[in-house]
């Protein structure tokens, strides 16, 4: 039977210039919806899992309207709230070569950041989930984000599923009060599964250094929070805005392990393509008895990523495996 | 030589799915921009006058995008002013024939909300104006923009500027602690021409009746405030949101004024057709001696704005003659 | 809590040339999904039911997108079931004023057509459900489809769940060996709704005569098949491709009840109006205790469906009510 | 066998704001081709007639993309010629209600224009042609069109060709030196068939009065010119933009004979509907023995291109026999 | 004088998300219309060739939209049958860098499988050929398409016509009871040119080895069908669905000749870069007297397919040329 | 205080088919409008400059519409004459890898080409600025927009602002009877700074070889016209239509200075680049003091405008100083 993952976190509008076109040029936008948690319970979706998003849109057709979004998009949705009025969004001007994308935020005051706790019945949520997976975006939102997802990752801890945290977080996102350095611990030492960079550990937990090695800060990070069986990364070289490099690499308590790199020659969208590595590995690690192999599987994930607009990753189990399995050529599928 | 008008007010980002597309149905948006008062600042350069409009944008990408918008539309820009993040923005969904137009609002918090007393030198701004106009939006928005607005309002009366008002204003929009009772009569006492109707009287000022009669409310008005040399006021009738009809009315304080009926049978886009009106009013004032005529120019100016998509009026000065020359037949022009 | 509706039929992709261009202008198609019964779950959607459509889909890309198309629109589709290779699909090209649309099928050989008895387990399917709803297309497709529309309505008199039927049928659709005198009767004994004309009941059962009086034909067949308790029509008159007027009536056994006749001045999509109207009935007979008030609601919403472009009504409940009320105004909801 | 038509003139690129945006709200044009003979050509072709239409286009890349069109649209090609560099074109902004269209032309110096007698072998282009048909654009256009056109009209006669020609002409298009007064007679005397109005022949041939009758005229016209069979006319009545009224009407040496209104409700493009008419003229003539029958279907051809959006009229054989028989109910075809 | 290309083969209707959008992203599709060899046609009438495709086509609107495509692309289409109701269909999902391209056929049943012998009277469609091309696909897709097939490859024999076949077909293609094995030669036999790998000539004929040079099974293919004069290959080689390699290779009874590599690295469209070989092949050997040259513009040709949108190769002789004399600039003409 | 720059030249209407397609497949076009000179105006205003363009538009709508564009895209237009009615136009189908873009243009008769002497009053314009810019494509247009031009850069000697000309021409563009070698020495002895080439140099001053060195092509044009200070050179490697090396290179009377190459690798539109290099280095040479900081401004500059769709640069300061200090990476700005 399918595993099923649950995410919870923000989800926004994303309105972007057709094609190439800059802000300056746009009459139209391209309209799909996304958020770092939700696009890794619909990646997992189209692997082939059982996913369901807990987040809270407005009560008005705009927060209608991004619910179908994501029931579209393979998820449950039954269990998200509606309140408030606004719901957040992101403009985004894709980039090319040398010419970076451009991200504008309207995300203040959303339906999500207005959360309280005791607002979710995180039992009932979380009933029959294998996995339930955060983001460092979360908790920088408001007080009320920070003090649901403790909840559910308790609530998740007690009810004996797995738990993996995205914990990369922008130092410029924290505006309700606290910071990341007095919040982060609170909610890692419960996590299994923790994706994140020497520099992430370094400015989160004082551990390790900023350009430390991966595999010492990784060691750091585990002593200080036994719980967590894997600390996992992902390396990205950005020759431009048109070419990436992905490698993968994991540390699992006794082996370091790296992928090969993946060359993405001819990037479409690069948004996104962290929480397909998030996702590929939630899959991996549930399907794969070999640590490498579940890591190949993220990063493969990841590289198609960058081949398909919007937020989510679309590519099928199939579409990984052949490329985690060396098949580069993207030969016609008949 | 051209007359210039100068216009003050919020000017949002305008979202809607293209044709008669529901939110559900939306994959796109189709992006234009508008706003009460920038609307007629517009309407009035296509029909040949000199205009600015001044107001506040985020000093991002998003808020230049929204000046170069202003700027195509013939507007003076260069007096806006920059700050703080966000766009106040508006989902439109069009309706048709039983269907009704759905509005959804999200402009809390905006740049312009956000707006405070000093920011703006409208000595400056108002150099060469012939005519200021502002409506009952802007004061309903902030403290902040209410007390700007009293500041061009008390400057363009020092500076020989007329001021007309669109003083009509929605209860739920007030949210910052003032209601409109407090607040409209400071500004409408320093005004020489109002557009509105008798319930805006009777809620704002406990004038006359709601369901009263036109003349005997716009006489008390006038009573009340006596610099208010017309009380100009548009009837629409809705038959449905594809068929409409507009009929204009004024009170001079000698002579009740009402125009023929502008009869709109294929409806391509309601909003904005106040503003229109607005517009139409405003150079019909400057350029006809005769009340009638000025109130026909701007009940056809009306009219024709249902005809055009986006909140603004492009209808051409032969286009309104033509029609307030009672040509209705929408024959080709090569 | 809400009620759930059940239906079953096939689900075809249904494309056409953008707005109202013709087969050969065109260069792109639009791309939505609809059926008959499909129409009328999702309907029921949207006026805030639960609804649940079964079908047979290709097991392959297609396939799952049309499932995606059933999700977004709120309905259950966790039942669907899933074999061969084609989708049914039909070409639409919109008509104006005097020029009919067109419809080109190329349904034959569907997964749907070639869904077996037995496939199905109706029991699961219809768990939970208020309402069973079919409609005189599905028995046509093939002898499988009509088998097992058979073993759905069984076992739905045998949970205890209304059925309703909208049973008018094309000759020239039966070409798979029996006829619609044959294969009706059996179906329609089983239902307690039935949508239907004159015309329809002579056609299938010999009843009544083809230009009769409603009343009449209906008593004629309440009297062959008692366990129907309303026989209900909508009269409908094509003033032009771009002009409708809709009425619905209903004999109940002792009452015949008309409504007033809705006009819709500018249609934007004729298709699955019926479909409308169907929904609306559903809703209406279980939510109204009056027979008028259901009646009125089903027209209603059968005219505000000739105004949302696609196979679907997509009105909100508020829409139906307001304009059963008496509201044709479509004036701007803010 | 098929009835051959043959026709001349200058086809001109069409480019148009898409819907009903106006030029400055233009980020794209829709493209299409069109020119008063070749419209009525590919009319007749839609209808089942064989077609072919001579012109002259730019040797490059955009006068082979013309030509395309016509090739589309069922025309014969081989015997267009090429030279030179530019086609000609127009811009049409659509209308509606009040709001009229506005047509830009930029068509000085086209390849059409240069065209200079005997580039055309017209015996070979007329080979098996049945009808030859011309319009009083072309003369106009440059002093090489309008004797090419000569030599065409006194070839078709020679070889037995039916010849007619929709002469309106608008003065300000006469700028290579002759006036519409001095070319006409000539090209008339060896008609058949003329499509005209009191207009017309007041100010080309000085006959009758431009607010005469239209029997009147015509019978004038025919004593002047006795080649010509048939005065054909067109009256239209603009209510809006949105809404025409189109009545045939003929004087046939004998008769005077006119047909029903057609009333088109919901115009979608009025560009090119009297083409349409010379071509359903040119059917009807020739596939009915009854002259009312011919108008008829001229005028339900006429009615029928309101709803068609580009230059020429695709109705089919069907949709204008329905129509001229009375079905204006635009009912759905399956 | 233009030379003359006849092909025979289904035209399938070709659908497919815009840009680089999935099946499950798609609210549209883009429209153009495909098929083995009518791309070759149509690619040689863009050369400079004179081409018609005989196919069958559904006798409706869609069949002829169909017949329209064609046309525009200057092919003749007077010979085109129609009957029956189904045109096949199939769905492109373009895929990118190591996604792969997805491709979903619809096409059981269409109007061409259901050819029969005697509809196609073939003396007069190959009138006036100089060439007559088929491709492999057509006699696996019914009993009556193999059978014209073969009636039109004798018919061209005895009348002198040059007959090539690009015979590579796919196993699971073969679904009305004879396998290729049992039809190939029999259509091979009469063959002047072949275009086909080891592989083919090994599944097909049991000569060669799947692996083996190309030389070696062209020999034997050769052998055993003394007709054949060249044995073409096309060698391509995959680096991602983003970057392809291509290289002509010819064995022509004396010699083995092989092309400089053709290096596409930024893909367009993937789909008929085969179709534009083997219509660069029948040009190049139709036009120059040297092998090489011949394959040298076989390949470039098909290196240019790469970069144009659709099945059909629209290079222009001077495009085909510059690349194949070494210019890959792709420097800008003005 | 913002430096301001002012051009001279024709602004032509830009039609190009979406995305990659063909003329052939063409059923819109996407409208920009562009022009050598305008084009270096907009991209010096998206840099913060303050500029204005002088040019002449035809009297209509399609004049007023490309006003609008250049108002869009920050220019002064204030100063712009209309008369006569045509705009000039050109089609742009865009290339890719081995495929070349095409350019048709079609802008004789111009209103810009019958601008006459005196119409400009030069110092008015030239009021306030700080350089002029004109290009070689201005001459060769029609004698008075030689004349004007020439006015204009006397204008500018006396008003001591500095000039520049991107001076190469091509030679097939001078059709009204004067030779670039007759009028091009007058304009450029007037120069500060000339853009060009050894090939343009020699052509058009019979000085240095074609095949020379840029230094000691440039040195003999300084010594011939000692008022240039700078000599400025641009290489482009065009390996395909998709991929692009750009060098900038400068004499400056005592120093060759050359910059690194910056490669494009996935070109987006190549039309304008010239020009954005000539806006760069304006820029660069008003704000850097160091020769090769400016150089590297130009060629930065340059090398963003391929990844920009349209005319015109719309890269940002900061884009241009992040890659001209090396910052090839293209990462995320948020």
């Amino acid at each position: 039977m399918a595993k099923k993952l649950v995410t919870f976190g923000e989800v926004m509008m994303r309105l972007s210039p057709p094609g190439y076109l800059k802000f300056s040029q746009a009459n139209s936008f391209e309209l799909v919806y996304g958020g770092g948690e939700a696009n890794v319970a619909i990646s997992c979706a189209y692997l082939g899992m059982k996913a369901a998003h807990m987040t809270r849109f407005p009560d008005n057709a705009i927060g209608r309207a991004a619910t179908q979004f994501l029931r579209k998009n393979w998820l449950s949705t039954d269990q998200i709230i509606y309140g408030d009025n606004k719901l957040g969004m992101y403009f985004l001007e894709k980039g090319a070569v040398h010419r970076p994308s451009v991200v504008v935020y309207e995300r203040e005051g959303s339906a999500f950041s207005l959360i309280e706790p005791g607002m979710i019945n995180w039992k009932e949520v979380l009933e029959g989930a294998d996995w339930f997976h955060w983001t460092g975006i979360t908790p920088a939102i408001s007080d009320g984000a920070a003090i649901c997802l403790l909840e559910a990752i308790k609530t998740a801890n007690k009810m004996g599923i797995m738990v993996s945290g995205d914990i990369n977080s922008r130092k410029n996102m924290w505006k309700y009060g606290k910071t990341m350095q007095e919040v982060m611990p609170k909610l890692v030492q419960h996590c299994d599964i923790v994706i994140t960079s020497p520099r992430g550990i370094h400015e989160m937990f004082g551990l390790g250094e900023i350009g430390g090695k991966f595999k010492d800060s990784a060691k750091e990070l585990m002593d200080a929070y036994p719980r967590i069986k894997n600390v996992v990364g992902k390396k990205r070289k950005s020759i431009s805005a048109s070419e990436q490099e992905i490698q993968g690499r994991i540390w699992n308590g006794t082996e370091y392990i790296k992928t090969e790199t993946f060359e993405i020659s001819h990037v479409i969208d690069r948004v996104g393509t962290g929480d397909a590595f998030a996702a590929g590995l939630i899959y991996g690690l549930l399907h794969y008895d070999d640590d490498l192999d579940a890591l190949n599987f993220a990063s493969a994930a990841c590289a198609l990523k960058h081949t398909i607009l919007g937020d989510v990753n679309m590519a099928t189990l199939d579409n990984v495996t052949s490329l985690m399995g060396g098949d580069t050529s993207g030969a016609l599928k008949r």
